[in-house]
């Protein structure tokens, strides 16, 4: 029999619950053993019970409230940006240095404005840009993330796909990519690419070397946007992105498995499959040497998961000081 | 070596050509021994070429018009109208009587103007809805199609329920049917209930006892509305639709296998499965007998075809004297 | 900041753990905070890594041993046995009384020899049917469960159609039963009626009015099998159940709410879906009133969860005094 | 009114019929006009109605007999090896010369026994590989395949492969190739990889740079092994496969457009997709250039059609000096 003084929970609100990305947040926010929710907002659906949007929570007594955001930062202790690209920003400059805040839309993942204006639109507080620390603790490491006020949590192609460069960085000259993510990357507002009659069987690129996680990319992986071929392809299935890069290097470097030998969430795996990692945290890698002094190098990710919620809770577990771990390691995948 | 006279070939037309069930009915006659293609228009793609909207039809030399109904009408032998439930009406009542007419939309599968402002709205037309021919061959009969003017093609889920009734007619007591359609059945623009994400993998009922194809199935069925529980469900499927009845009768009756003996569309199956039958005609029909004096019937049909396009052109072929099956009974279903 | 007496930890063990029910049963486990596990066996993969086997368990440091069942069961508080029917038959007799003991396999799911002949083979230990308490809480009641010392899980189809029955019990006439799985119900050895090219696009019903599962089903139910038709059919999904029941009553009844009211994991919901359930614990039901004095009721279950490893937690939840939703409410379904 | 005379019917006959390549073959020859089916024939299935083993062909009345190879070619005009490989070896060998064969196993696509031996094992019948024409019109040219007495009917993943490279053969210094297959090409006998609970949503490299294909690729690519890397993934999907190659070249080179330009089942598309080509001959392709001087070459073919039983019928169209596309250029994709 044992005892145990529990850590004190902390206050979670997410403004935009109710998209694909904040709901994901909230299921696993209420798996946390340190987290109690504490307003969930969203513009589309005020005041509408969580159970009414989505019946898979229909037993949970969780509700829309409209809280504005100033209101939402006094009473939490960290606050979640679940919003489509754009409209974080005006709330981001509002709650920055008010809150512990995880922005989970583009806006804040580029630090140059003059990239972020070339690849989205002008962007409004383009003073904040370097404000935000670059959510990635593999990449940029855990104490960086740990000493953020506020924190732009990567894209989900853009995060697998840096995981696949990093282990080389300094040492590609070329990095050619192939990602295919599931159609929940698109979000829950239905549009021609998420067509069930099509997409059910139908594998399609789409913004060949033109996607907005491009400088995303680059912007850890030591490379140019002129090194880099960036294919994402819409493949038939729901959750997960599966990430093919062949590199062209310029020297031997260190092993990958010493490279990320203390993340938890990654593993280095003999192969990488979707299956292996839908609904957990986990980002599993495989490398290998190929023809033409190629590094064969595959990723697996849940886009919803270690591409969204799932990395924004392991931040918010380094922000506040938790084990990087707590109430994700234990989530294990959906096999089959 | 052989020698022939070749059948004369006819014109036909599609109104509405670029939604999926013209696109798809366009594939089938491309097929037709006998049929040339006259006209494709569209109020949405005016003058694109059909291998842009659809690429996969790309080496096609087809392409939209903007011609005007009646001038279709004056140029082709049959004109198909595959348009959106409502906009046919005024249309089919412009054309009616100058040329051979298939609607394949719900405009005119009522005969009843009351049922049909009950459920879909009142209809502008309705001395019109007792000229067009129900062009369900297996139940109405092939003479019945052969002497129509214009003919109102049926509604897919319409169609597989009045083949599970059709031979147990004037003793059905109660009718429960339970029915489920690929996602290709809602069209071509997307809707929450065609998202891929949760389409995918995904069983939901909806419209229970409400759906728009009820009277259509009692129409020939022999059965009031009371007699019959109809539960429409999405299957996470593209094609395809699969029926289940439990039936109570009031006596023995015929056996299904002599009622569709010269149908060549119908297959009597040991059991049926929605691979069965994809990409072609087929009806395929299982029946048996279970507890409590219930038959259990099950029926499986493509809805793009059989459910739309193919009989369709199984009617043109009636109409005009063609064998019933021509350029249809040799496109074996893809398996697997 | 809070403190609490953790309640003592059992020791889990589970003999056959590499099927695709044993599996899910230790992922659900491992999320349990009153369990750690003690032994995980299997005939096929002796002294191999979980994660060999099982790349998305990669991360756990957890063998297979040799271990003999009389040893597992000195060593645990509780034993799941989670072996093909049959084979757990004689391992149950050894261990029954010695350690409190859930069979997921459907050897004692019978409480008569003789039906259990009919349907399966001669039963090795005929003597030992009515020692094992079925175990479906929601139905025989909770503190028959609480007191059991072997239980035995109910099957997956047989589970949900009971929830479907249990509101009406004493009063329906006949039960007309149409029940759609998830190819995961299978196991993980492929076989026909799971190898992908068709599965992934097909419906199709098997084994009607012939299941397995059908004295399962009357045994709790108030009806004899001749009061039910039973439609199994397999469906292009990996997991989930939906059920669909046409009832005829012979009175008006209790409100399935009331019959539920105090079932953490029975929703009553306005429709119900494969979606809202999967990865979960919940059976989401629905109930409405049809013509013909047809009560229609729907329900949803992930078949590895609720339909196997859940329930079986559950059980042991009940048998250990815990809480019922120990370490299984908090898992929410995975949407989309 | 038109007439014309028909061509002869050729005697076709298959040697296999009953795998997926037979029964795809047998559904495109169904639709041929100038072929009439002689024999099915198959060690599996003696004397059996195709329509019981595969009920969606269950209104032909076609059987499989036990008919020797000898005795099928004697009354043939073209016999077609739709056998698993090595078992076409000896008869092969045994009808060589004495008819028209096409052969869809592997056993007689590489022109050097070593090869052979070090991809398969020691071949049978070495002295016979440089006898056997490789049937790949596009590449090999229209006139090789016209005069050929036997042809080796491509693998699908090299099919596609080379229709990448060939119009850059003689500059490509390096060839890196990701390809996406349908579980359909592991053909019917279920096996791990096509098991659907994990297939169903799961992406997953196997045979890196050891594929069986790759030897075929680099046979008319012009390349060496050591100048490809080559990927083969299993994706979640029934039919087709997905090719992307980033190819690094030495010099500018033709246009593909002009490369392909008189190929009627190419189609130089904007896009390729899988859903653009299922059921059809056709091969879509896309090229575009990319940083690092790389070529993107992108190609899509359904594996059972162009990839087998269509490719094979477009080589026996060419041997009988029929147009083409006899028989296949109207089979339009199914989409959606």
């Amino acid at each position: 029999m044992g005892s145990l003084t529990m850590a004190p929970k902390i206050r979670a609100s997410i403004i935009g619950a109710t998209g694909y990305t904040g709901i994901e947040l909230l299921r696993l926010l209420l798996l946390h053993p340190n987290v109690e929710i504490a307003y969930l907002t969203s513009r589309q659906h005020p005041r509408e019970k969580i159970g009414n949007l989505y019946p898979h929570l229909a037993n949970y007594a969780l509700e829309v409230t409209d809280t504005s955001p100033a209101d939402v930062a006094k009473n939490s202790d960290v606050v979640f940006l679940a919003l489509p690209h754009k409209t974080a920003q005006d709330i981001a400059a509002e709650l920055h240095g008010k809150v512990k805040l995880i922005d989970l839309s583009a806006d804040f993942r580029l630090d140059d404005a003059e990239t972020y204006a070339a690849y989205y639109e002008e962007h409004k507080h383009p003073q904040l840009l370097k404000e935000f620390v670059y959510g990635l603790a593999e990449v940029v490491g855990r104490d960086t993330v740990a000493k953020a006020q506020s924190v732009a949590n990567p894209g989900c192609f853009a995060l697998v796909s840096q995981l696949l460069l990093h282990p080389f960085k300094g040492h590609i000259v070329q990095a050619d990519i192939f990602a295919m993510t599931g159609s929940s990357g698109a979000g829950k507002t239905p549009v021609d690419g998420t067509h069930h009659p099509v997409r059910n069987h139908n594998v399609k690129s789409y913004n060949v070397n033109k996607h907005r996680h491009i400088p995303e990319i680059i912007r850890t992986g030591g490379i140019a946007a002129s090194q880099l071929n960036f294919v994402p392809t819409s493949g038939p299935f729901s959750r997960g992105i599966f990430a093919q890069a062949f590199l062209t290097l310029d020297a031997a470097v260190a092993q990958p498995e010493t490279v990320y030998a203390n993340c938890p969430f990654i593993r280095i795996q003999k192969s990488v499959e979707v299956a292996g990692i839908v609904g957990s945290n986990f980002a599993d890698l495989h490398f290998s040497v190929g023809t033409g002094g190629r590094v064969l190098a595959q990723g697996a990710i849940d886009n919803l998961v270690k591409g969204a919620g799932g990395s924004a809770i392991q931040n918010m577990n380094l922000m506040f000081n938790f084990d990087e771990g707590a109430g994700l390691a234990a989530i294990a995948p959906l096999y089959p």
